[in-house]
């Protein structure tokens, strides 16, 4: 059994091998680079790994997959730091891809590694044919639907929030997560229910966001905090208390450990745990 | 046989459909319309459907995929217009997307196109498989290039503009002829040859463009022109003159006549001298 390091160096090496064919050294590869090799945590990539290991299948038969998932996280947070968007200088403690480059690379930066999203689930070994695609479409389609909905400020309600967070992150978590059990084989059932598991880790992994938001200084956590309350975009910290949102951890926590039940799933829910208690 | 006429209806309505499960009348849809249902010309539509009927497929094989290429070209424009990019208010005679809307609006429905292009080649009946994907996301990465080379200023020579021709323009008509004529089951030869004649056009276009853009007026053009000669970037106008630009053109037709040589390519041959003389 691959140890989660060892995945984590496979789910590197392919994210570096996708860039492969761009020549080294332009302006374009180099932000695409910045933006998709600068460190990230892989929660995407690792959770589309697990789900298909926790239904018995290799990790190897996962990895495209999850790269394919990280490269439209990647080209997410280009465009979404940028001036028009969200307006944000930092990002994993470095300069976001608009800053260290400039507005029109990271437009096109993000759009290449949406589009080179698509072209690593093709080829050959791409595994199940045009059914991960779809997946990965319709999920994608939705965060975006999600990021327009949070910046023209149309959540004011808990439940909007909650339909915002569902979108722009529970969407390509629940993604990563049906594609991982496709790619493993798995029976519609199961594929239903890791996507569930992946939809409410999305859910849990907001919340944490708006707890570390509400409560570190920029310093520690990498990026600008505080932002959302700022720009008057409601958060759970806002709508519930700190508290309120501590117990809102605490009980997604319990539904995403439920939604495990009868699965192979310890790392997943190790990693959820880890996210639970994540201050950055 | 269907009519050029006909076929074109047929287009508008699947590009109409694509958009048919985003919630009507919201933000980001109207954006969409905006750019995909502005009447563009359909050229490259046109071309994916008459290079499967020219291989002596019906024209209904090739919809699908024409109406993604349209996709990934109404998202090209509306990330090329943005300020960071061209910064053009004008486009087909109207305002161009973030000028109607926003900026953060503009980045997003333009996402949201390229995305929908790969949804559009999902499902039962999307036909050959990841085949059509491949094509598409390797044309649509080439085409990127191409704008990141246009705005760095990269082009000089004849050689560089072509260059830049080739990719912004050239890649996604070879993408569509190819597209199309694999769609239609035509053999990698006629592929081939189709996909030449694509590559041609574009350039056909390209050196239109530029004349069009030194010789007309702004009213006349349905766009802002003189823009690229205005921003120091060459076109062939500027490096072979009108005379010399007029000879290209004439040079180009030739070479895209040839390509269709064994073919059953008149409606090709007939679209390829609308380009040649075409004023807008």
């Amino acid at each position: 059994m691959s140890s989660e390091e060892e995945i984590r160096g496979r789910i590197e090496d392919a994210l570096e091998r996708t860039l492969g064919d761009l020549a080294v050294g332009t302006r374009l590869r180099r932000a695409m680079e910045h933006a998709l090799l600068g460190g990230g945590k892989r929660i995407r990539p690792l959770l589309c790994v697990e789900a298909c290991r926790c239904v018995g299948a290799p990790a190897q038969r996962a990895i495209r997959a999850g790269v394919a998932i990280e490269m439209v996280h990647a080209f997410s947070l280009v465009h979404d730091d940028l001036p028009a968007m969200d307006d944000d200088d930092l990002r994993r403690g470095m300069p976001t891809v608009h800053v260290a480059f400039d507005e029109a690379t990271a437009i096109l930066a993000g759009d290449a590694l949406l589009n080179g999203a698509y072209r690593v689930l093709c080829g050959p070994d791409a595994g199940p044919g045009t059914s991960l695609i779809e997946e990965l479409s319709e999920a994608t389609a939705r965060m975006i639907e999600g990021q327009m909905l949070d910046i023209t400020g149309g959540a004011r309600t808990i439940e909007d929030v909650r339909r915002v967070h569902e979108l722009k992150t529970g969407s390509l978590m629940r993604c990563a997560c049906r594609m991982g059990a496709i790619c493993g084989g798995a029976d519609e059932e199961t594929i239903e229910q890791l996507g569930s598991f992946g939809l409410h880790l999305g859910l849990l992994f907001q919340a944490t966001d708006d707890l570390i938001d509400a409560e570190q200084a920029e310093e520690t956590a990498g990026k600008a905090t505080g932002k959302d309350a700022a720009l008057g975009r409601p958060t759970l910290v806002g709508l519930l208390g700190v508290d309120g949102t501590r117990d809102e951890v605490v009980r997604l926590v319990g539904v995403c450990r439920d939604l495990l039940d009868g699965l192979d799933g310890g790392r997943l829910l190790s990693l959820c745990e880890r996210i639970a208690s994540r201050t950055r």
